[in-house]
C-alpha cells in the first residue's frame, strides 16, 4: 500500500484517470508541508495506477525535493510562463478525466488543464478527497487540543479586561494579541469579536466606531492554529448586565448546544445531530431567529466535512470533529451562538471546548 | 459614472455579457466589505449594460443588504444546496459570457455556472479586473505605510531578542507577538523566518529543531496587514559575525535592490526594473544563484499586478505600489533577500520601507 492508495481508490470509484492536488489542506494532510501558491499553479497528478506527476514552480523545486515525491516533475519558470509544464505534463501522462478539488483549485488552473489536455473531462470530487480527511489521527486531535487551550486561555484573558465603553476592535486586539502570546501559529480565520446589533450579523466585522454599552451582548468567534490544526469557538456574554429577553435566548442556544452534544454518538447521522439541536430552538419561542445549520467539520479546514446539517445522511464516525454552533439572531438587537467543538469517540461524544458557557456577564467593576 | 462602469467597460472591451466578482481583493475594493466564503458561494454578476445581480448564502443576507447592492439578489439556504439559486439567476439574466477572476474563483463555483447556463463561454480575466487595483488610493497608501510601520517596529523589536541557539520557531514566535501588539489586524502571508541552509529556500518554513548558529544568516519576510492592505518586506541578517563570501553575497543583493529601487520611475516597463535589478546579479559572480524575478504589485493582496519581471512590457505609472526583492540562494548554506515596497510618484519612486539595511550582525550580546 503505497500513499496514495486512497486516492487511487477514490479514482477508480469515480472512474476517472487520476486525482489532482492543489497545495490546501489536502496537500498538507498528505505530503506535511504547505506551499504558498498565489499566482504560481503547482499541481500534482495522482494516476489510479503508476506514478504519479508534478507540476512546480521552479523556486519551490528544493522544498518540493523534500516531499521525496515519487514520479516526474514539470517545473516552470515566472519568465516562461506555466502552459510549457502543462503541456510536457500532457505529453507524458495522457489524461481524458480528472478529479479535482472543487473548492480549492482556482479557474486559472482548471483553464490551463483544460487547455493543455483538449477535451478533459474535470470532475470535482471535493466531497470524496477531503472526506480523506474526516477521521483524525491522535497526532491530529492533540494539536487541535492545543490550538484549543491556546484559544480559551486567550479568550480568559480578554474577558478579564473587556469594559463598557471600548470598542469590538479594541477588544479584538486583545484577544489577538493574548492568542498570538499564548503560541498561536495563526488566526484560524479572521475572528468576529461583535456587540450589540452587530452581534445579529452571523458573520459580523468589528467595528472601530462604537463603544460597547452596558446590556450589549458580546460575541466571539474566533480560533487559534497550532500544529496546522484549527479550534473554532463562540462564546456570548454580556456587558454590565443582561436583559431579561436575551436571558431567554440565551438560555435557549445554550439548550440546543446541549442537546447537540448529547446526540452526538457514532451511528447517528449528521442529519440526526441537526435536528436534535435546531429542534430545540424550533421548539422555542425564537423559532424565526434561526439562520444556519448546527455546524462544520473542523481539522486542517476551518469549514470540511462532516457538514452537521439536515439532509446531510452520512454515517457520524469515531475521530471525527465537528462544531456544535446553534445560534438565534434578533436583527437589530443582538445574536446568541454557543459553539463547541466535538470529537467523536467510540461511545460517543467528547467536547474538545471547555470554556464555561453558563450566562456571563463581564466588565462590572 | 456608476461604481461598475470600470467593470462595464472591462467587459466590453472583452466582448463579454457580464463580468462576475467573488468574495476577494477586487470585491473589497469595490464594495469595501469582506465576506466569509469556504464552501457557500457568493457572486455578484456585473453585466456590461442593466443593474447587477447576485447570489448570496442566506446567513450572509443581512450583511449583504448593508453594500447597498442595486439589483436582485438570489439567496439559497445550507439545507438547500444552491444550484437553484444559480438556476433563478440564468432565468432572471441569461448570459452566453461571462469573465471571472481566475485565480480567485474556485472550481466548484465555475462548475455551478456552467451547470445553470448550459454552453456559457467563462473567460479568466484576472488581469483586467485586478489591474483595477494597480493604482493605489491614498487611502490605500496611508494604510499600506501603517501596516509596514508595524512590520517594521515589529522587526525592531524582535532583532533585539534574538540569540544563537534560539530556534526559528522562537523567533517567529517572537516577532508575530510584536506584530500583533502592534496593531497588525492579520500577517499579510504566513512569515518566512530561516536561518543558515533553511534561508536557501526562497518559501522556507520556520523549524522548531533547528538551534541557530553563529554565523547564520537569518532571513525575515513578512508583513502585517492593516486597513485591509499588506506590508511586504524581507531583510536579512546574521547571527554573530558574517563569513567572508556571506558578506560578499550580501553587498551584491544590497546592491541590486538600490539598483532597482533607482530604476522605479513612471514610464519604465516592468521588464526594465527586473533587468535592472536582476543585471546586477547576472553581472556578479553569483549569477547561477538567481532563483526568481525582482518582485510583484502589493495591496489588498500580497501578490498582484504588476509583476516586475522579464518579458512583462506593461509600462509602470504612479500610484503603483510593487516589492523590490532581489535574492540570491546558495544550497545548503544560505540565502539572501533584501526587499523593500517601492511606490511609484509622479517623478520617480519612493521606499514605503524604511528599515536599515545595510550587512547587520544582531545577537552579539
Amino acid at each position: 500500500m503505497d500513499r496514495y492508495s486512497d486516492y487511487r481508490r477514490i479514482g477508480r470509484d469515480m472512474g476517472v484517470d487520476a486525482i489532482a492536488l492543489v497545495p490546501g489542506a489536502n496537500f498538507r494532510r498528505l505530503y506535511d508541508a504547505s506551499f504558498h501558491s498565489h499566482e504560481r499553479p503547482l499541481v500534482v497528478v495522482l494516476p489510479v495506477e503508476g506514478a504519479p506527476a508534478a507540476i512546480v514552480p521552479n523556486l519551490e523545486l528544493r522544498s518540493f525535493d523534500a516531499l521525496g515525491f515519487e514520479g516526474a516533475v514539470f517545473d516552470w519558470r515566472d519568465q516562461d510562463g506555466y502552459d510549457g509544464a502543462f503541456a510536457a505534463l500532457a505529453a507524458h501522462l495522457p489524461l481524458s478525466s480528472l478529479a479535482v478539488e472543487g473548492q480549492v483549485m482556482r479557474v486559472f488552473v482548471h483553464h490551463a488543464l483544460a487547455r493543455a489536455f483538449p477535451g478533459l473531462d474535470i470532475r470535482d470530487a471535493e466531497r470524496e478527497i477531503s472526506g480523506l480527511r474526516r477521521r483524525k489521527s491522535a497526532g491530529e486531535i492533540a494539536a487541535l487540543e492545543r490550538a484549543i487551550a491556546i484559544s480559551e486561555a486567550a479568550l480568559d484573558e480578554t474577558l478579564t479586561q473587556v469594559r463598557a465603553g471600548m470598542t469590538e476592535a479594541e477588544v479584538e486586539s486583545l484577544l489577538t494579541a493574548a492568542l498570538f502570546a499564548g503560541g498561536a501559529e495563526a488566526h484560524a480565520f479572521g475572528p468576529i469579536v461583535a456587540a450589540g446589533a452587530n452581534s445579529a450579523l452571523p458573520h459580523a466585522h468589528a467595528r472601530a466606531d462604537y463603544p460597547i454599552r452596558p446590556g450589549d451582548a458580546l460575541l466571539f468567534d474566533f480560533g487559534a492554529r497550532w500544529g496546522g490544526l484549527n479550534a473554532d469557538i463562540t462564546r456570548t456574554v454580556f456587558v454590565g448586565h443582561a436583559a431579561d429577553e436575551a436571558q431567554a435566548v440565551y438560555e435557549t442556544v445554550l439548550a440546543a448546544n446541549r442537546a447537540g452534544i448529547a446526540a452526538t454518538r457514532p451511528g447517528q447521522s449528521a442529519h440526526d445531530i441537526d435536528e436534535a439541536t435546531t429542534g430545540v430552538l424550533e421548539a422555542s419561542a425564537f423559532a424565526d431567529r434561526i439562520r444556519h445549520k448546527t455546524g462544520h467539520g473542523l481539522g486542517r479546514a476551518v469549514h470540511e466535512a462532516p457538514q452537521i446539517m439536515r439532509g446531510n445522511h452520512e454515517t457520524i464516525e469515531p475521530g471525527m470533529v465537528f462544531t456544535v454552533e446553534p445560534g438565534l439572531y434578533l436583527p437589530d438587537a443582538f445574536g446568541i451562538r454557543i459553539e463547541d467543538d466535538m470529537l467523536v469517540t467510540e461511545t460517543g461524544g467528547r467536547s474538545l471546548t471547555s470554556y464555561p458557557k453558563e450566562l456571563t456577564v463581564v466588565g462590572q467593576c
